[in-house]
């Protein structure tokens, strides 16, 4: 026993936390598939794709073999291959979040930014004397008295349990204050708990927050409801304007995802949501909109303004949320009508106003807002590159879902995929379709203007304009999989887009492309992305890879940093202020720059 | 026909502004009578009971006559008698409250006290620049700008009609401010409304004000609906702390009623409520913690404290009124569990925080508030003098309603008496009660302990302990309309417990009786009741006739004060501050003295 024992290591997958015990000398690789783990592998283990890339924590392991001082080359040294570095021993093994399989990331990580909690909402815990017929005050006035400051106001939802609680609680209580309101009266001793939210066009992240220490107690991602109304903004904000009650239905089906949301945090951690008591939420111009019941007309139709720009405070039973009944939430301001609270928090967690060098930061999806920070500047735009990453008007296109293709690589002409949860492939989804241009205009099927070429032994193109990922024999739906020279377009399209952006930007700062100093690509589609494949078709910047960084929910992340701290809030107002707000449709280079950077 | 023509004359009753023609040389008592004005006359035109009391503020009238001389003595120059008063040409008489008839009063009506309006809520008109590709404002930014004051806030439901409405009306509107909000857009020049309330027990006062102006467009009264669940405070506390949703019923029914009165008072001037942006309440304690949806449970045991003192600004919508979806509705303060907001804006109204000389207020109702301005201080106590005057637990008890006895007078051993619209008797309401029973006590039927003793000639007693004010043959009910005994001492204790409450005050204030400089009556019963009984049976203090003036609804006027100007608000909490609440139930001279004052 104790010699087969000796014959298996302990291995700990972070930051997803799977733990369990496997042959010594196994590889990662194999240890990761062995406990259920999503190790990307295009290749298969074959040391070929270079995608299984991990970062060995701690423990004993194989030295670096040739095959990864090849693929690595141009990588960070700490990083090896899954597929090449055999456990010695225990191990802690880091799984980047770009050599995770979609189903294994979440929408919601995001890189933390340390801030010293300064919440809005503010525990203090009261023992009170009882009404005697000495000491009349009233109930409130009693509270107001044992407070550290004068002249505090007390919601009337809070006033409705105050009574009852001062008199269950036998006159001692935890108060939640914000500013000098009184908003919830709780058991002694209750840790005050806040909701952040990320409200974005497809998915929704929400954060369970502990609002004096500022630590994270329970994360969860899901889909946005209003989903089934309409995939895009657009689609939306025509519902809302229609005939009939479109705009309230989206509310409500908003709210309805929201409430259940936070009641599932509030589930993970077995806490009540009566004991949320400040909710941020932020979203782009048209979900913030419609989150608060506002009409978005006026973001269908040019100049496409806002309702409001400025932050907004207002009773969360106001809205409908199921949380504090004296509870607020906080809407951070927005920029424009296609630059919402949502840039602003990425904004606010990337510490773009703070940049003394010139950085981007791009916040990838179906709308995609850029900022460039430069000189005491940052200069904003949003471009509309579509859904096509999303997987949509592409013909086998599809979101990552398990048998979406996610990772394409071309390797003496043959196609190497690797597909969510390893099924027969089903579709492809965003960062293959990716992967899959940018290999095709390596190896020169495709030139510049997206047109295809047969090749010298590929096999692959049955069909004129269109290139076939996965034969039918070996997908899950008896045909083949392929990409049309229309789907090459539209990546094309969006991807000009983007890059039009960035580079209206740089002309109005008056910068070239090589001297922007850093990129930070923020948002789901951008964190999960082959970085050099981007950079290959031209929608990123022409960096080493070390300038540029995956942020993760970078939104997501200012909307926790803004419910924690009032001073983050003030600064997300200032950074609202300070941005200068550039049209596209309207500025003069973006024509001649967006036929440029539709190029491969 | 011109004869015929010369023969008429053209009389004007106000204030309840009836106008016709009636044959010259006619009294103003058949007058009254052939215009369907409700003038009382108990002794129906013989100039032997004084109760036709009215004022001829213009025209050409008979001469005074020695019988007006006479009933007239001790009360001011200009009142002359309707039923002796002939009128000789077109004349305006004017009716004080106290000789209409019960249906003709309203329990809307009360003195006016003269203020500058300095509304909270305030109208700018702004025309605004239309947004453009250079000028990207948000709707809110661009109405933020046009202001005279930096960062205004815009209600987000307001909010939810201004990017439609500035669109409508092509960028020039009328908004409503109210501090730094922004609270209603609406068309422009749209005068703003406000509705004060009077939330009593058993009666509702609505008034609808033109907020810039402070002029009063339209009052109206109503029954309290909650009624249906209980006629006084204490039944209505036990209905919300019992089983069930109590509290949600009571609540809801005061928020049906009150949204019905606020439209009807809309529909008397054609206005959509929609433009009323301002609402204050008062109530008693209890009726202002069941319109907020507060629990009652600490109202009804001791010590009696309310859930809150302070005053209170909370959005219209969040209670439920219909009224401008961004609207706020101000509460005034509370002072005590059993002395509301309603006293507090009585107060107001009467001026007494001002008081140089020892003035006393009474607002007499089934909880009757009493307080007392002497040296700069005001003691203030609750008096439960219960619904007696209300018809409660009177045999033959009744409210002011058709048919009700409402004058008694004893002349020469002869039971005299006036009903509710000259209909034949069903009952006794409460001004014929204390009339009744001051009238008893004057003759000598009652000595101070409220025993019936017979006095000859009069044949009014054929049971013991039953005194008969309407014989079996002259009502409507085939059954003697009598006065009992134990009816008698409902009535002490109710009057005793009033001038017990006046009398610790008194001592409090370390003054006599006959040092009150002024009393001021107040309340629907207060107004309409007969000073001199009043007087006779101790209910009031012995003072000349002219030091007690009776006010109408005074908490009506105080709520309208407050809804037209922010300096009476501050007012209304420097009062809630300054005044001194005196507990009877505790106070070491309340025994003694509530035995004293129970004695006729």
């Amino acid at each position: 026993l104790s010699a087969s024992a000796a014959e298996t290591v302990a291995v700990d997958f972070q930051p997803i936390g799977r733990r369990g015990h496997v042959k010594k000398d196994m590889t990662i690789l194999d240890a990761a598939r062995q406990l259920g783990v999503g190790l990307s592998s295009v290749c298969g283990g074959n040391g070929t794709c270079g995608t299984c890339k991990v970062r060995v924590q701690a423990g004993n392991v194989s030295p670096v073999t040739t095959v990864e001082l090849e693929l690595l080359s141009d990588e960070q040294d700490e990083l090896r291959l899954g597929c090449q570095t055999e456990l010695r021993g225990d191990a802690t093994i880091h799984i980047p979040p770009e050599s995770l399989t979609a189903p294994q990331r979440t929408q919601v990580e995001g890189r933390h930014v340390p801030i010293a909690p300064d919440p809005a909402v503010v525990a203090f815990e009261l023992r009170l004397s009882p009404p005697t017929l000495v000491d009349l005050r009233s109930d409130a006035a009693r509270l107001r008295a044992a407070l550290p400051f004068p002249a505090a106001s007390v919601d009337h939802r809070a006033l409705e349990s105050a009574s009852l609680q001062l008199r269950e609680h036998n006159w001692t209580v935890c108060t939640a204050v914000r500013d000098r309101e009184i908003i919830a009266i709780l058991p002694e001793r209750t840790p005050l708990l806040g909701v952040a939210v990320d409200l974005g066009t497809t998915k929704v992240a929400g954060y369970l927050i502990d609002l004096t220490s500022g630590t994270t107690l329970a994360v969860r991602g899901a889909m946005n409801p209003q989903i089934a109304f309409g995939e895009d903004v657009m689609a939306r904000i025509a519902m809302a304007m229609g005939e009939g009650d479109g705009r309230t239905r989206l509310h409500q089906s908003i709210l309805v995802g929201l409430n259940s949301l936070i009641a599932d945090l509030c589930a993970q951690i077995a806490a009540n949501s009566q004991v949320v008591t400040d909710v941020v939420v932020v979203g782009n111009t048209a979900m913030h909109h419609l989150f608060l019941g506002l009409p978005v007309g006026q973001l269908g139709t040019a100049p496409y303004v806002p309702a409001e720009s400025a932050a907004i405070d207002v009773k969360a039973r106001d809205i409908g949320l199921e949380v504090a009944p004296g509870a607020y939430v906080h809407l951070l301001p927005n920029i424009a009508g296609f630059v919402g609270a949502d840039h602003v928090a990425a904004l606010l967690a990337s510490r773009l106003d703070d940049a003394s060098d010139h950085a981007l930061l791009l916040d990838i999806g179906t709308n995609t807002e850029i900022s460039l920070a430069s000189r005491g500047r940052i200069v904003s735009c949003s471009c509309a590159s579509g859904p096509a990453f999303e997987g949509a008007h592409i013909k086998f296109g599809m979101r990552a879902a398990p048998g979406a293709i996610e990772r394409v690589q071309i390797h003496n002409q043959v196609v190497m995929y690797q597909t969510i949860d390893n099924l027969p492939p089903v579709g492809i989804c965003g960062s293959g379709i990716l992967d899959t241009v940018a290999e095709m205009k390596r190896v020169g099927i495709l030139d510049v203007y997206g047109k295809m070429h047969s090749i010298p032994g590929m096999q692959r193109m049955p069909r004129k304009n269109e290139f076939v990922i996965a034969p039918a024999e070996e997908t899950g739906i008896s045909s083949d999989i392929v990409l049309r020279r229309e789907d090459v377009n539209e990546i094309q399209l969006a991807k000009g887009a983007i890059a039009a952006g960035w580079n209206v930007l740089l002309t109005e700062a008056g910068l070239r492309e090589a001297e922007i100093d850093r990129v930070l690509v923020a948002g789901a589609f951008g964190t999960y992305l082959d970085l050099r494949n981007a950079i290959r078709i031209g929608m990123l910047p022409h960096l080493p890879l070390s300038s540029i960084q995956q942020m993760g929910n970078a939104a997501g992340m200012g909307a926790t940093m803004a419910l924690v701290s009032k001073q983050e809030r003030a600064r997300a107002a200032e950074i609202s202020r300070r941005v200068e707000y550039v049209e596209l449709t309207t500025h003069p280079s973006f024509p001649d720059l967006f036929m440029a950077a539709m190029l491969l």
